[in-house]
């Protein structure tokens, strides 16, 4: 029996010739990221999805927000998970801070500095923005001085730039902002889950991350998260966020005691993130971090058996991610191609200032193993070999 | 061996008290959405990410656009997967249609079009609703009038409105907006894989959907595309699109030739949606809307048979997702708690004008399935029994 399926139905255009079952080749995973994701992580995402107001959702939701807390080492009720990936959580951050015709001095160290000015300025912000050479911090004497001259209501600043691989040291800069009346904004994308954080302590208004680098969850669900300080200016706002996906005034409802529903909630990805946050705090933070610097200080020495350097001094670097200079008359782009090609292997290369002059290596969450390391040195000393 | 942290690295602060492994709850969704997934998507999902710019990633970018156009019915190359859910897919439509300014027609007659009106404005829109009883579809006359007298700059209207269980007859609609110089917007969230869409033959120049429901992927990544006229007024946009995740004409370049980085993609949703999109195609579109119909209609017969009725007259019936009207005297809630703790099955409730007097009954992809309709009727009559 056919039936009729609308009163003028068109029979359909041909699907696409044979597009066969997906076939995903195997990849160590060492550049700036995605990084490889915990076993355990991708078996809690391999189940059916339930309901986004489904008892057992609201209750895994209050645990995702209590872990990340955890994780921040921060207090804030105003703790979620965004739908989407670090990039989303990123201009969340923004779009609830930022009225049109606030200034925001966002502070550029690299390429994620360079993405915060081009977002903020959407959201109608004055950015003023203060710049350092890829592969430096800002003093945090600059920052004072930079507070007072330019009176922002916002001061936005990476603190693990994955552009250059360095560490922006933050203690003091809360207090300063405070003084000021200004809001810190603090990108914590390639920190959190393996670089010592404190959020309360550091006083951070607004943070971000993302589910997968550090934490080793699939990407596509992001931490978000403000402090009372700023869910006050959000408050406050004379006009609603000019972003309903990510306007945290509807969102607070749905995390919160309300359960107002907003968006149908991306799942899978949130058992995922629990999982994920759930082997961290297992884990501990302590020796969390503890990991990821000892095995960075393992591939460091490697580097320096093989004759490669760092692009930046010990003291800023990233345990995280590593910036690795490309010998003179290297071709960076080859070596990383021969890595893909002779092991499977993905690492970074260079952006901006850094393009052709560095790789940038990831060792983070999962990834952040001994094994790796030996692995990713040994396929590297073989390529050199030959190319040199 | 103890490694300083930082030089005045804090103990964190202790972890939340036992979490346990994740236990997901076995139900059926039988409501307007999350749908089950197909547990071949589900297998697809179940592997390690690899990089967002790895050839095998970009290739499966390309087959996913490739699907979603023989989904849709368009050839329009801008097609692509937002990196959110169905709502972000929906903002992501108007945040790259509307300039501050512009004039934006809404057509409401239920929840999704009040958030239309919501989200345009949120962009500047000068916006102008026009309404229908929630239950009921606009004549194309009434657009055609509401055309003429508002000249918009864009139309949008849902299709298959997920609060109503109303499919929107859209023939003729495109080429009336196109003689005004308007922009069509569709929101195909609840018919995207369940009911006929041309989108071509139908001249839509903007549409957004979600993974889930008629796809039966994961939720958290979600259909859009634009047509060569939308580009166009994209391309001659005197200030940037007004957020920087949704931009397309950003994330053109990197769905494009170009694959210029953006955002880090939900790469495991990408396997998902892939192979959702691939199992669509090997049903074929012409066999999946009969199915789809048929269920449906069985339903609908199951559901007279216990003297239930739909809210909704049969001509503009979406099989997709059904509203049932509650009988009087009998509490809607009490029986969808009942439903879930008895049977674990989950039916959605009425939303705004419809609150208390429907249940909403999704059947969509892979739920879409004679036995379920059994089950969920089986139920039903027992339920019913009791409290009448």
């Amino acid at each position: 029996m056919t039936i009729a399926l609308s009163p003028n139905a068109s029979a359909p255009l041909a699907p696409p010739a044979s597009i066969e079952p997906l076939v995903v080749p195997d990849r160590l995973l060492l550049g700036p990221g995605p990084s490889n994701v915990d076993p355990c992580v991708i078996a809690a995402m391999n189940q059916q999805p339930i309901g986004h107001l489904d008892t057992a959702y609201l209750a895994m939701m209050d645990e995702v927000q209590e872990l990340l807390r955890y994780t921040w080492q921060t207090t804030n009720p105003l703790t979620y998970a965004v739908a989407g990936t670090g990039s989303a959580a990123m201009e969340a951050t923004l779009a609830n801070a930022i009225e049109p015709g606030d200034r925001v001095l966002v502070c550029v160290k690299g390429y994620f500095g360079h993405r915060l000015v081009d977002m903020a300025q959407r959201y109608g912000a004055d950015v003023v923005a203060i710049n350092r050479p890829w592969g430096e911090a800002f003093s945090l004497e600059e920052l004072t001085t930079a507070l007072a001259e330019h009176r922002p209501a916002v001061l936005a600043i990476v603190h693990a730039e994955t552009s250059t691989g360095v560490c922006q040291p933050l203690e003091g800069l809360g207090a300063a902002c405070a003084a000021h009346d200004c809001l810190l904004l603090v990108d914590t994308v390639t920190s959190l889950g393996g670089v010592p954080i404190f959020l309360d302590e550091w006083q951070v208004d607004l943070a971000y991350s993302c589910g997968q680098k550090g934490l080793s969850c699939a990407p596509g669900i992001s931490p978000f998260t403000m402090s009372d300080r700023a869910v006050a200016k959000l408050e406050r706002r004379r006009q609603p966020v000019a972003n309903w996906y990510l306007d945290a005034a509807l969102l607070r409802k749905y995390w919160g005691p309300e359960r107002v529903y907003h968006h149908t909630a991306p799942v899978n990805l949130t058992y995922a993130l629990r999982e994920a946050l759930r082997l961290l705090a297992e884990e501990g933070l302590d020796a969390r971090w503890q990991r990821h610097r000892q095995i960075a200080e393992y591939f460091w020495s490697g580097l320096a058996d093989l004759g490669l350097s760092c692009h930046v001094e010990e003291s800023l670097r990233l345990p995280t991610l590593t910036t690795v200079r490309v010998p003179d008359g290297v071709d960076a782009k080859a070596v990383s191609r021969q890595l893909m090609a002779d092991y499977n292997i993905e690492v970074g290369g260079g952006l901006g200032e850094l393009g052709g002059r560095v790789w940038r290596i990831g060792l983070m969450g999962y990834n952040s193993q001994r094994e790796h390391v030996d692995t990713l040195l040994h396929a590297l000393a073989a390529i050199l070999h030959q190319v040199t």
